[in-house]
């Protein structure tokens, strides 16, 4: 979906207004792109931000040049998030299921990690319809997303517009075999939830062999 | 540790470099502060830049004033990260460990979200001391995350260390009963993985009893 960013970038810095767009600027002044920023960590008027950058030309210069910007305390360059977590699969439903799910994808995760993949699986058990649309829609907000499996019994409505959406923004789903829409919208309906866990990671693996363009659409 | 962001806004606009620049003046021109950017979904010359803001005073206004920003097509809002998936936990460690936490604290966290909270659980399967030792570290560089579990048996050195760093980073650490240095930085230690999972999100849950400044250091 994005590129994989070249470098990431923790400031000490004053936790002011403007403070960003100082930083924003200077970055831009040295022809590098932000791909992410967060904020952690704020406290007694400091504020750790963590920048993800792209086409980063002379690193020693941009980072001399960041420690310049006024209320500045501290830079230093940190892996990025793409190069630790990697690619993520979102699992979102009822709690047993969800647990279900995850444990087939964590493990099969494992596999590919231990050859040097970096996948990622993360979990968030929810109720309700109007819930679940707005967690399914907000995974295409969210950074390195590649896959969502939905685990539950009854999934519709609100929920399979939201699929629509999300598939459109290139997120690969997944859902159990279960009662409601959801099901005519997925990119693969699997029954077993341990299954759905294990194919989905497959499906994104680069070290896997199964080619998600051969059984879109498919029933297990 | 953070505020919760009042706002998130999603800014279809041209992906070049000084875009985030002058998105970010016109938000700081408003009043606003900013505690997340990320960008999603380039493609074609686009691409979908996602910000929340804290201390937002006229909504309206600073959506018209980045609707007029050049190069931007599209702006709309939409619910926050932390109204969504809310407060993080996030486990580290080998596949059957990893899994067996997860099942745990999803179980556990289903029961809260039930009653209105927002828990996520997180997780990478990973394998080796730096690589493990990095991602710990990083924890601390993600947003909403508030606990971390280690599961494996076998963790310490560099990983002890990083332990060190995110704890001084505000963020709890829950360790199973493992070979090796990390169970002696640990908040908790728990020998049951299922039980290591519930605990973590008991102890950052609203909606539960466990006071974590009474067990810490405890092993269970």
């Amino acid at each position: 979906m994005t590129e994989s960013p070249d470098l990431a970038i923790a400031i000490d810095a004053q936790d002011r207004p403007g403070m960003l767009a100082a930083l924003a600027q200077v970055i831009y002044e040295h022809g590098a792109n932000v791909s992410y920023v967060g904020l952690v960590g704020r406290s007694g008027g400091m504020a750790r931000v963590i920048f993800e950058l792209e086409s980063v030309g002379d690193q020693a210069t941009l980072v001399a040049a960041i420690q310049a910007v006024d209320g500045v305390r501290e830079v230093s360059t940190e892996p990025t998030f793409e190069k630790v977590f990697g690619r993520r699969i979102i699992v979102i439903g009822a709690g047993a299921q969800v647990s279900s799910v995850v444990s087939g994808a964590v493990s099969e995760a494992d596999r590919h990690n231990i050859r040097g993949e970096r996948i990622s699986v993360d979990t968030i058990p929810l109720v309700g319809e109007k819930e679940i649309a707005e967690a399914v829609r907000a995974t295409a907000r969210l950074p390195r997303v590649e896959a969502l499996v939905l685990a539950g019994s009854l999934m519709g409505g609100e929920t399979t517009v939201a699929v629509r959406e999300v598939r459109a923004a290139g997120i690969l789903v997944v859902c159990l075999n279960m009662a409601g829409s959801v099901r005519t919208e997925a990119d693969l309906v699997v029954t077993d939830p341990l299954q759905a866990g294990v194919m989905t990671v497959m499906a994104i693996a680069s070290t896997a062999k199964l080619d998600i363009s051969r059984i879109r659409g498919a029933s297990f």
